[in-house]
């Protein structure tokens, strides 16, 4: 078992199963999450800290609020309205926060060689690849370089489900007894997930909502 | 002529200086200015607003409250006492901020994808190389590639004083007519440059005050 990992934890499905990855091979994690005025933070980050409690991670939270005072995006209480339905690259990416993983990448990596802690992980996964370029395999593996030279301590960023789409990182999750509805996808940020815009529409597939597996509650 | 670029404005003498080169060689100058809580935060800041005047450039002041929180090193007000005489590793490592320029890099990035600004600007240079690992080529060079592959406009990040030492810039600087009296960069942030800590020690070399010819006014 290796000794620590910081993991970008952001409440939603994917970071959550991969906490739960990392416990069984990290001997003490710490859970870095992200306050940057998104319209779901709340929901988000109550979820993160219950999740991190539940998995003995310590919590370290992150206000960031240039994000919304400098960053225009439908996903920021600054924004416009989410897009209705489906991921396609002409609607969906008016919610891109530009250069979002970078940015907490960074962070998480000054974070990790301030505390001595070796390895930093995100849970990108190949579902996002088409539509954010901070989530593809390339961009990891760059900013993974950048970090092993920018830090005394060599930090090492890794993304463990980075070949996985949302369906295969939720049969992950289920095999390892995750929880699903202790997490938060919706951009809208409610007190249900809306059930229709483009996250909560592959929340649905990635749970198997029409074979009726999926815990979540939906407005619709 | 190139059409826009941010840069790192700190408000020191390298950054300074390559805002003057910047402004003849991009039509529009967006200069970002970090707070991060630093002991001499006040009087960087005040000649980084100054010297955007003074070059018509745009100045984004951006607060990053987590890293006096969460971070140690003597640089901070949270941190210790700022170690006295010239650079050397030991003693200087205590001013270590950890993963700074990437982090600043990669907030500049994402501001830069968010406007529509091509290029980042930084002032890195050889005579940081061999004490901080985020301020090396390889290191820029790295976070350039995890840039371009990371945002949509495949924004580019350049540090075109990356192979001069700081009395090279300095050279530059006094060529293009640029006041350094402008200029901070004592670690310790008092009225006047203390004259004792190792970057006011790097700054009388680099400005030849054994010569007479450093403008700044130094306690000592």
């Amino acid at each position: 078992m290796r000794s620590e990992a910081a993991i970008l934890l952001s409440g939603g499905m994917d970071s959550g199963v991969l906490l739960a990855w990392a416990t069984i091979r990290y001997e003490r994690i710490h859970a870095l999450s992200f306050d940057y005025g998104s319209k779901h933070a709340a929901r988000e980050l109550e979820q993160a800290a219950s999740l991190a409690r539940t998995y003995s991670a310590s919590l370290i939270k992150i206000h960031l609020p240039f994000i919304q005072s400098l960053f225009s995006s439908s996903l920021l209480i600054s924004g416009g309205e989410i897009p209705e339905g489906p991921y396609q690259k002409e609607t969906i990416s008016s919610t891109v926060v530009p250069f979002r993983n970078g940015i907490f990448l960074a962070i998480a990596v000054g974070y990790a060689e301030n505390s001595g802690i070796p390895t930093v992980l995100i849970a990108s996964h190949s579902g996002d690849h088409p539509i954010y370029p901070d989530c593809r395999k390339t961009f990891t593996a760059a900013m993974s370089a950048a970090s092993r030279l920018g830090t005394f301590t060599r930090v090492e960023i890794l993304a463990p489900f980075s070949s996985l789409n949302k369906r295969e990182i939720a049969q992950k999750g289920i095999e390892m007894g995750f929880d699903f509805s202790r997490t938060w996808s919706c951009y809208r940020g409610g007190d249900l997930h809306c059930g229709t815009c483009a996250t909560c529409l592959e929340r649905k597939y990635a749970l198997r909502f029409e074979e009726g597996l999926d815990p979540t509650r939906y407005l619709e």
